[in-house]
């Protein structure tokens, strides 16, 4: 099998190789001609049997990924297919499906899930589209998968739109777990009880309830650094955690769990909160109780 | 009518200054002989009528309100009357009444709202107690409460601790109230389109559903300090938001909201979050996402 | 001055009242004629003086709204102005404004609050706009505005959008004030000590720190049905409390609290909570721990 | 090794069955006569070897514990060992072993975590107490932790109380665990584009950042009844969730994610909630929203 796979960036260039590794031939293209097989993705298209090609798309979500769908429009045949894994919001799935199927393109959208350890371990997938051209795609899905039951690593969740919403989710999740052993972390290293904290989430990977693949992860950001010294406190948040908030208000699905997470993390970007002014400015007015000025050392 | 009045701090002298207004006679003792009015407890319980005394106790909660009452157990006589009007905490009222009824001595809580302004518009009273004590004590109580019927402005809330209890909760509600107009003011700032966020928020004073107290004091604040340039984001908390929040717990209501307020002054004390540590190790871990180390610049 | 006024519901009409009320001419058009003035907006613009013709639009934001923009570009002359004083998405502001002057016609959109109070005690009104068209629709909003400085129910907060932003930021914390109050009020009704929890509320009308107009209205509700024996505790959203959470999700601002507010309506309205279901499906696989049928009475 | 297990409930009971397996001698001692290997206390102490006695209790906490602890301190001799493996407050820790080394009785106290499942694969065990002491149960912790490295599945946490002190957070963020994942469930089913949710929660079990035994207990239980229909949304809490939330508040440490996960219990609950009570009746006060009698079918 021979497929094309455009986006050559951290995730893209694992997948190539763990494909390629299962003997899927993969025909790379990226915009940076250092990482790119191919000139164009012209050149990609032409280096695949019409008909029944399987591109996998890997590129940002929104603008740069919109730019590959249209252009893909262009260059396939009826036959085709077109599969999305980047992190696209699900609500751009039904437009991309529909601008593939008025030229005969069939279109998936994949939720992959695994970050760097993907190459190794596998990747967890999430799809999204119509039953045959997920069996099309499936020696795909195959190779991309973690080794074990099909059902363990792969789900064909639902129509098109359902591989990313489901992904959307999973991210939210993932987001309220993170902050989950945050605020435990936290929580051990201000009592004076505790004389090993990096010890005490050790002893949970086996036998606890707490047990998961991020506490793991957290073990050993902990044994490269046992006080977390060399990281700042400031998080990012990479839209899927909005993305999910969104998704909620929409369907009035209460997430306090995972809006608390998600403000957390705006709150730590924050080096003066105009709330928490506002809150001190407040205290002052009625009790006169002492503010610190922005200026005095902190 | 002659009282004594123990504590002549912020609140204290405020509060002695109501009263004389008020035509009550107030001897004051504060442990500060600059601001005392007489040498010792022992001189104030003196100036006081025998078994018709009332002595309200304004000083700290916990130790030094409880060195008062037990000394006051000793001083005074059956019949006499002590009111704690300090914010003590509810649960510590029972031990109170207990240690001056063994002796034929009444005990009223009572919380007092209305900080600084208290002086020139009265203060907001909350009682818990024995009815009989309530109306020996009220012509003090109708000194300190604010002008207009009594009930807009004092309660005999229940039995002893109900006082404590209710302020407790005005200040948990206080919390939340802030935190809420705070995340506003947050909101309007954040907006391109506002162009004036002080005249937002001062044409919200009449006709709009959000109009209180508190908002006229933010706008106060605000034509001070337009941006709030000269106040730290660091707030401090007094304590009833935690016993609020550990109320709530203890009969299992739930208070998102209150507990939220709670939160964010804690995070705004924090220099560098040992949770948001955790989230940003976790994320580089799974992810490979840069994270800041905490020597760079911010 | 004679303006039209578009949408005679609640709103509409108490408006027209108090509008009247102050020598402003109205004409009122609905699209249920028991209720119009005229028999079509057609007619409505007849009545006005072209060029200078005022007409304020007060219908359901969305489609209805829309709809009359479109119409009222279609029958509006340059130099006229349109006034969307209805709860419209900020985000929608800017199409209306362009359409409209793309005929020379001009646009300010306003936020009203007040409710049913308003007819009686004036409107608080924030408006988005240029200058001009501020100034020449100034008769209006003080006519509408309560009676005092007109800068404390009044602001021009910014350009077009300005208003419903400002308007969706008020009904945000909106949400927030009235849970902080909800909270409490289950929180005194929690504790045995507390025997009058309606008189406590009241108690704090005047001088308290917490003291508001929504504070006032719980005390009259109260008054009508101490134990609000008479309400179901299912409460709706009117759409303006998830529009600030998105915002706020879209500026990156922490709302803990207006999202917590939000997130106890969405609860309220649940018979049956699939994510509390997992929890409770959760603590009977590792624990044992004893769960309750759906089937059996609670 | 001989060692005595006070309390053979279903804990007791199965930690009994697997340190026999280890070879472990275990003399059990219930209350309950009909699980008891002994008739008293008195009795189990006189089957072990005075001044290397070695006790475990596995009662509730509280009163139940207290009351071993005591009886314990009057039977055993200098150079025994109590060690408590129950859900205890860590605050009670130090006055037990307080208690028992007047007598030269050591203390160890330990949390334990695996519940049903610690039977086949062992219990996570965090401790708290001296070096030596720890040193001399190592053989009861090694039959009782899961198999692997040592600190995988055990810690020596810190001084007395460390052991519940890290047990109290481990449940804490068990809490907040167990809640976003199903707030990410909920959300699954809220899609109309999602027509395989237990499918797509099992793809999340290899390879996804979210995977974790919880997740395997989650599936599982999705396996037995698909929809969680014959599971009520009524979720009871231990009480270690209150002491994180506790415990945290006392450190100033901001738990907007456990705290969440505690709240929505409390709400779960709730056959009507006072405080969504009042959010509908201000909704009716202030703009006529419609509510709606508790009297009618909802």
């Amino acid at each position: 099998m021979r497929i094309g796979l455009v986006g050559l960036g951290k995730m893209g260039a694992n997948m190539r190789t763990r494909l390629r590794a299962a003997n899927i031939e993969v025909v790379g293209y990226d915009r940076n001609p250092d990482l790119s097989d191919v000139p164009s993705l012209a050149g990609l298209v032409e280096e695949l049997p019409a008909g029944e090609r399987l591109v996998w798309v890997m590129v940002p979500a929104g603008v740069p990924t919109h730019a590959v769908v249209e252009e893909l429009a262009e260059l396939l045949a009826p036959g085709d297919l077109v599969i999305d894994g980047g992190n696209s919001h699900f609500a751009d799935d039904g437009a991309h499906a529909a601008t593939l199927a008025a030229r005969g393109i069939g279109y998936l959208d994949v939720g992959v899930s695994g970050g760097v350890w993907g190459l190794a371990n596998g990747y967890g997938l999430m799809v999204g589209g119509d039953e045959a051209q997920v069996a099309a795609a499936m020696p795909v899905f195959d190779a991309l998968r973690p080794p074990g039951p099909r059902d363990e690593g792969f789900v064909h969740a639902g129509s098109v739109g359902a591989g990313h919403y489901a992904k959307m989710v999973h991210n939210g999740i993932e987001y309220g777990l993170m902050q989950a052993y945050a605020e435990g972390y936290e929580l051990l290293g201000a009592s004076d009880l505790i004389t090993d904290v990096p010890g005490t989430l050790k002893a949970w990977t086996r036998g606890t309830v707490v047990r998961s693949w991020l506490l793991d992860l957290l073990v050993k950001a902990l044994e490269d650094d046992p006080t977390l010294g060399d990281i700042s406190d400031w998080v990012e948040d990479s839209g899927e955690g909005r993305w999910t908030v969104d998704a909620a208000i929409d369907a009035a699905v209460p997430v306090p769990v995972i809006s608390a997470a998600l403000f957390a993390r705006f709150a730590s970007r924050q080096d003066d909160s105009p709330a928490m002014k506002v809150v001190a400015a407040l205290r002052q007015q009625f009790g006169g109780h002492a503010v610190k000025s922005s200026g005095q050392p902190t």
